[in-house]
């Protein structure tokens, strides 16, 4: 069986534990196991909901000539990532004692979590079910695959981008992330990232990046005198609904990657990091509020569902440690690096459609580094060394796959589809019968 | 006060619950007791978010002229579910010792859960409350009610359909519900059902083909050279929104009927069945994603959606046994039944306007009889024996019940009411500001 | 640090809490802390969610042009509730021995709630941890915020009103409800408001009276011939949507308002408030199903999602002590008093654009009187005195901030940019790309 403790599990080295003490008595273990394992399964079923949050964020921010070929996305980037993390990626991710082709192709699917009416007297073998470690687990790997539909939606083609999704779902995230939650080399040296700015949100958008660089921009987003040409989204009720899913799933996200529920130190820390995750969603949204109304005179409602986003992402990497005061100057940089950011990308040239690089990226890179502020472990040396080596391995090997798709079967819609949309173009199914 | 262990309690009967003995320390037994209705509670409000799910699915599928009456049947629907459910359908339910007037319709309100405050001492009586059994059991049987709206959308009158609701509710759910939960003879004959294929999603779709039938296709749906004509839903994001809230409510609907979250094995046996459940969602998804590229050469976005939804329905009769490789199996053979299904039944003229009799009825059958594969204790004998017992009563009471309201108050709107759409004719309020 | 015990605790009188007993072995005080935190945690997810939902209820009532402000309005109050209530709220309602300068401005962010891997052996101070009270309490106040955007739609002011949700959630809010839930003379005198139907609806509603008032009516609501002018709701999907999501988050409101879960008690407790939770909604929504179509001879959406809303607003005072029946009946005249009490605002021409007033303030004050029916250590005295209190001095605050800023700065947007839609005049920005 695969060992839990090998997952995200230095975390875990600074909280005093006791239920694993083998003096526990028998009663305590149980329980200990018990609620851990409850604290994976609600962890994954709110992270969960983060897939429709993406769905609704992104189905309201693009035009709607497009809405149903991102939803289509969405729905086949996330179960397509349930089917390959499952077939690959949670073998890779947790290599154990190394990766073996027996080990990543053949273990999960035979052992296949824990047999039918476990006895009480497994329980002392491990501290929580593996199969609510691989669903929690799971979901995070999904996420990272819906950071990237948002920024290169409305011109990709359906197809390239599912089979782009599965090798990241399978291999790439799941490597990267076991050089940190598998016990590699990144957790060797002293690499601290909570619940993941870096290990999910900064490898979706890394993935992202590759992939609206190696596209381009929308047809007209850019005219040829400078000018960006603002495409405003079709439904921002669907947009706002989607934030709010997102920061709902993140106390999920952030708060059961604590690892553990069986002590009062592992409930209270759960309590600090909701709190705090709390708070870095609200700054970040104010900061975006404020600013957008300083600079542009108007405050810009996707600005601010942007810089909650961010003010999550950047608290991500340690959600525990920030008192509720640092908590909020960290999630409110955040929604400043989005105000920023967007038209960043925009002078770049970078058509990124939601704003998916700023928030993920950006924020991400963030969260990462302002770890060294509150939590006396970490070294910003390791910090920078850590977001250095993943984003190269993740731009790079994106990159290679995207190109290897572009110049096979072709990533991108023709010209006359992309104006007519996809959604009639490419799926002969438009997302409204209410039509212009 | 009412018997618990009457409920869904077949399948506990292969699990090592230790709680539950008499000799088990009273704080374990206290601890099994608070967790276990913790899991109804949360398992409880999972379902109810199916509701939710429900209601957006068929809002989204149905044109936009029929929206606001989708809605007011779903709100409508899901409170009658709620009020029936608790003055009849619980009694009716769980007979203890059989049937009387007096336990059917006085009972429950007069005990009416239990004392406040209810002393420790009293938990040795009980596993878990019996509010918390009451609140889970009603999301079911709401859960129930919802199938039957979307097949008979877009032409059924108001009442009648409601009229409809309280005798499935009240009477029909209930009285099959208890064949198989309550303890009865398909439960003594050795069927097997874990969360509801049939005691649920098979009976809703055997009320909503009854409807079906007997209402008649709408206007213009087939031609009279035998045509098929596409109704295209009127908000997509909307029907992927209600398929997400299904999928998160799903985890709740499968995971809490392990009916026990007190042990290690219990939370462990949950912890499988939320892996497998995803997986089955997942599996139907990518079944009907490929499978309409290959037959019509484009992704179909709301058969991916009932695809997954099938895949859910198929799990749901044995979420547990199966290894993840067999509940992906499942699962995919319920979306591949879903793209047959849909024009199956296109082909009999039946028009059911958003896949519910192909997602709940047909792979329900499915999932029933898949329970062979992986459940030793199953037998494909008594599996069909049982599908075709609780089909037979369903269906004919239904269609009893459907043929008295036609002949006496009529169920079906006028031919101009139906074309102007129902929103504007029978309610006066259009679902959107925005018309064509 | 923050006792929890002066949070709402009056409640936990009337509860055999055992495990509060310093003879409680420490395993089951243990046992008992993570639980009840875990209790305010998802009692605090489950709130949060209602703030999705009034974001979704609002901008599915309020017309096309005015959405993006909707939504604008929600993400800043939201987001301001949480850093003011942090600021300042949360030390004014609990003021332990007595409020001071130091203590409301300095200690919270000073303690931050509790250290880092809180060891075992602290458990013993306290009963939860501080931060899943704060993060729960965060919940309620921001929940009171909401309330009042609803009613103010249309035509105030983006700016001026975040001013007053300041104002509302660091000081009017928390200074009431200290006087209840922090232990002060309401709570001495024998005040019963179980989860806030006068703590947080009434002051919700107040506040809203007082801005609509000062407001006035939207531009040709009221004609000069006395005619009332129906404005539609833009998107009902979205309005039903917003119902679903409040429904369920008062599962939390009402259920973790309990305060404890650690005992057999508390549990069954919790249980009873779900059940009862659900069916005075249930019959909220069916009394206005009834009566709309007795009345208007139309089933009216609008109303029946309010009518739900203003059953669970009715329940909140005390959701424990009732019978199903009982809730059922409160619940009921909950819906009983929207459809009546919609109309009554209208002849008053005081143009509450969501039915905000009826469901929180009228039902707000009707829950409060019911207690007296179900719960023997109410008096009715003594809740008439309080909602009395309570609503002077909400309704008289609320009306001063909203003069000044009318005076100062104003708070209506000027009748040119009201025609035109506050999303493009004020803001730029169209919620729908599809247009009239």
């Amino acid at each position: 069986m695969k060992r839990l403790t090998l997952g995200l599990a230095a975390t875990l080295t600074a909280i005093p534990a006791v239920v694993f003490a083998n003096d526990a008595p028998a009663d305590l273990i149980e329980t200990g196991y018990i609620l851990t394992t409850l604290l994976f399964l609600m962890g994954g079923f709110m992270v969960f909901w983060m897939a429709a949050g993406f769905a609704m964020l992104e189905a309201g921010l693009v035009r709607s000539k497009n809405v149903t070929m991102q939803l289509t996305k969405n729905m086949g980037l996330f179960s397509l990532a349930c089917i390959f993390y499952y077939l690959l990626g949670y073998n890779l991710m947790y290599p154990g004692d190394g990766w073996s082709i027996d080990g990543v192709l053949g273990a999960f699917s035979v052992t296949s979590l824990e047999p039918v009416g476990l006895a009480a007297s497994d329980a002392a073998l491990d501290y929580a079910s593996t199969g609510s470690d691989f669903f929690f687990q799971l979901m995070f790997c999904a996420a990272t695959a819906s950071i990237v539909s948002g920024a290169v939606a409305e011109r990709i083609k359906l197809w390239p981008f599912l089979a782009f999704v599965i090798v990241l779902t399978a291999v790439i995230y799941p490597i990267q992330a076991s050089w940190k939650w598998g016990g590699g080399f990144l957790d060797a040296a002293g690499f601290l990232d909570f619940a993941g700015s870096t290990v999910v949100h900064s490898v979706g958008g890394w993935a992202a990046l590759a992939g609206a660089l190696i596209l381009g921009p929308r047809i007209g987003k850019y005219t040829k005198d400078g000018r960006v040409v603002p495409f405003l989204g079709s439904n921002l009720p669907l947009a706002t609904l989607g934030t709010f899913c997102l920061w709902l799933g993140w106390f999920g996200f952030n708060g059961a990657s604590q690892l553990a529920m069986g002590t009062v130190g592992d409930v209270t820390d759960i309590s600090r990091i909701f709190a705090n995750t709390n708070a870095a969603a609200a700054a970040g949204a104010i900061a975006a509020l404020i600013l957008t109304q300083l600079i542009y005179k108007k405050a810009d409602l996707t600005m601010i569902l942007n810089g909650s986003l961010a003010g999550l992402v950047a608290i991500t990497a340690e959600p525990l440690t920030p008192s509720l005061t640092g908590a909020t100057l960290i999630g409110a940089i955040g929604g400043v690096i989005v105000v920023f950011g967007v038209p960043l990308l925009d002078k770049l040239k970078i058509d990124d459609v939601v704003g998916a690089i700023p928030v993920h990226l950006f924020a991400g890179i963030w969260g990462t580094i302002a770890v060294v502020f509150t939590n006396g472990d970490a070294s910003l040396g390791t910090q920078l060394y850590s977001i250095i080596v993943v984003g190269l391995f993740v731009f790079i090997t994106s990159s290679v796959l995207w190109f290897i798709l572009k110049m096979t079967v072709g990533i991108r819609v023709g010209e006359e589809e992309e104006i007519t949309g996809l959604d009639v173009s490419e799926l002969g199914m438009p997302a409204y019968d209410i039509v212009k």
